[in-house]
């Protein structure tokens, strides 16, 4: 009798958005004359640039004729795309990273969820907490947890690095050495950063202990700060101990497109072994390649149409974030994030816990967010509110909760 | 310090169409005047249907407005494709799965590779032999298959059952009893395929020992016979016992467009637990959705002129598939596949081993096909053509192989 993957079972209650989703369900299905302002999940609500419309029709039209139809795509990703990634987001910033460093993925969040594959089962990772919920949960899946505490809401196998206003925000070098580093910066859902120094602090560290940072760099576009790296190859001696995830996602507006990528540097080994040979053997074997049609709206982000087109998305969506930071602050909430980010993080008003906070934003203001307890324990007392929205939702939301 | 999974480094050479690439480029390199034909890996040719077309450009369009932006797509697909796919591909033909049982996904290559990991890692899997590399590095991967036999080409702990001429290519019940099968029906790289009384039988097998099948259908747009199965679900009883994959790319032509399917019937349970919620966890975890507007082309599938457009598409490889048949044995060769799907299946004259073949029908006839070997230990000897290039350069690579 075939038995399943028991690692399943230990997973506590149902992804977070999911559980938002179904409150939110449930209260506009009960209460159908309100309109619900939603700054919760990470969605963005821009339409795509011109200049990557432009690219996916013509796209589409090639495939439309046998002379320019294509069929499955190199397993790396097409060179148009790796080479345009290669000379905007790392020669043009002196790092040193080759387009055959360079794995196009559909999205952020599968590589995030799958690079754990090529490592070891016993291996010990570290989250920040609070921690986007993917990089914990498919650790879980593939055993690398050990047992969970509902109290603690914690995994005996994971090493929490806690980030809260007692911080800055910034996590600590963990007691025990841990091999795997989830590092997220800027951070979801904290919405804060590090600077350049703290950074290249961490790839010391990490290079020191022999540990591999995979860092998420989903919300490079929105960096405003000079002494923020806007990828962790910025720091010396990353390229023996850091994996890159990028996604189109966030600066050019593809949450329903589907592009991200990975970088594994040829220098990242473990004794003889390159990982790079590994995540391409990996992608080879279990993946066939963004669709062509995507890869060149990937190409169009790069294009000066596009770069000029996606800053003017990137400083809207900002200009939200500015709106709600300055606007919460003016009602007396004590704020955090939204400068280097698209996200505000806020303690919970009178010692509400985040879901109270949620129920009541909810239920009161008609405004959805995120509960910061839903992304790890140091969340509890923290609420993410995202700049995602329109710019007149976003401002008759703030209306709404300064009202209440 | 971080360790790898070790599973990978017991992976032989590497993955085959990447082998014969290579092999191809240096041939060409070195032959810079030669024009191949490429009837190796199962790549299609003919343009996307027109309906695709158009449901593509309307998507794209809808990316540019505000009020039509698609931003995540549900976890399980769009309902407009799933209820599409439920109505189509099962309601049609009188199975019982509803749209909820079905999980939209990038392809089914993916979708073979990944849905090992609800599975437990001491699951004994059995797969055809020959058989599609994926299946079984996949479960490489994830540490499954034991040691390997350079000398056998076999893995201690994968259960193979031998499809050879001799057994008419439909494999015989193993004698251990297996937790999970892998069957690929009609069969890549035979061609060939089983009665519904024969698959019956096997769905009846799997429940009686307790396994699940894991069901490939990619072919399935190409069966031309009456007492073939288009669904496993057709089957008594496989509600109990089998996960069905299946694919945009052959019947469509999306090999470049990247769409797939998985059906995870609700009655399909390990003790209490659903397999379709373990599923659609993994889904809602380590997975994004398919792009909204390759969601779309693959509504438009299903639409009338779709519909017409690709039996059209499909009718075209059929008749390059026929001539190869028919062409090969006028010539002498012992030749099977080739009515229920667009893969021919040949023996090897004169005793050539497949990769002897592959390296003379290359230098020979500037052809390029897929040695046998490169499916498994069983397919030695015999050699896969595609029938996925155009009619002229089908009926080309024939004149060449027919004056050897």
């Amino acid at each position: 009798m075939f038995q399943i993957n028991d690692n399943y079972q230990k997973l506590p209650g149902s992804y977070l958005f999911s559980t938002i989703a179904k409150k939110v369900a449930a209260y506009t299905e009960a209460n159908p004359d309100r309109k619900l302002i939603r700054l919760g999940i990470g969605d963005v609500t821009q339409p795509l640039a011109p200049a990557i419309i432009e690219a996916m029709h013509k796209a589409v039209d090639e495939m439309a004729a046998a002379e320019t139809f294509r069929g499955y795509a190199p397993d790396l990703g097409y060179e148009f795309l790796r080479n345009a990634i290669a000379e905007n987001d790392y020669k043009a910033r002196g790092c040193d990273i080759g387009a055959d460093e360079i794995f196009v993925s559909d999205g952020a969040k599968s590589d995030s969820a799958n690079i754990q594959e090529i490592f070891a089962q016993d291996n010990r990772i570290a989250v920040c907490d609070p921690v986007y919920p993917v990089y914990v949960d498919s650790n879980v899946m593939a055993g690398r947890t050990g047992t969970y505490n509902p109290d603690t809401q914690m995994w005996s196998d994971v090493i929490y690095m806690p980030c809260t206003k007692e911080n800055g925000f910034v996590p600590d070098f963990p007691k025990e050495a841990p091999d795997m580093i989830y590092l997220c910066l800027p951070n979801n859902p904290t919405g804060t950063t590090v600077t350049k120094a703290q950074l290249q602090a961490w790839v010391d560290y990490a290079n020191k202990v022999g540990a591999v940072i995979i860092y998420d760099g989903a919300y490079e576009a929105y960096i405003s700060e000079s002494d923020v790296a806007h990828t962790i190859y910025e720091c010396e001696g990353a390229r023996t101990c850091a994996i890159e995830l990028k996604s189109f996602s966030k600066n050019a507006g593809f949450t329903g497109v589907r592009l991200g990528y990975a970088v594994v540097p040829k220098e990242l080994k473990c004794g003889e072994v390159s990982l790079h040979g590994m995540w391409a053997r990996r992608h080879g074997t279990k993946f066939n390649g963004a669709p062509y049609i995507i890869q060149r709206a990937g190409e169009a982000v790069y294009s000066d149409a596009g770069k000029a087109q996606l800053k003017d998305q990137v400083a809207y969506y900002m200009k939200n974030a500015t709106a709600i930071k300055e606007g919460l602050q003016a009602a007396g909430y004590e704020v955090f994030g939204g400068v280097n980010a698209p996200y505000i993080w806020l303690k919970t008003p009178g010692h509400m816990t985040s879901w109270e906070f949620f129920d009541y934003l909810l239920a009161q203001a008609n405004v959805v967010g995120t509960p910061g307890s839903g992304f790890g324990p140091s969340g509890e007392g923290y609420f993410r509110l995202t700049a995602f929205g329109s710019y007149e939702n976003t401002l008759a939301a703030l209306e709404r909760i300064k009202s209440l």
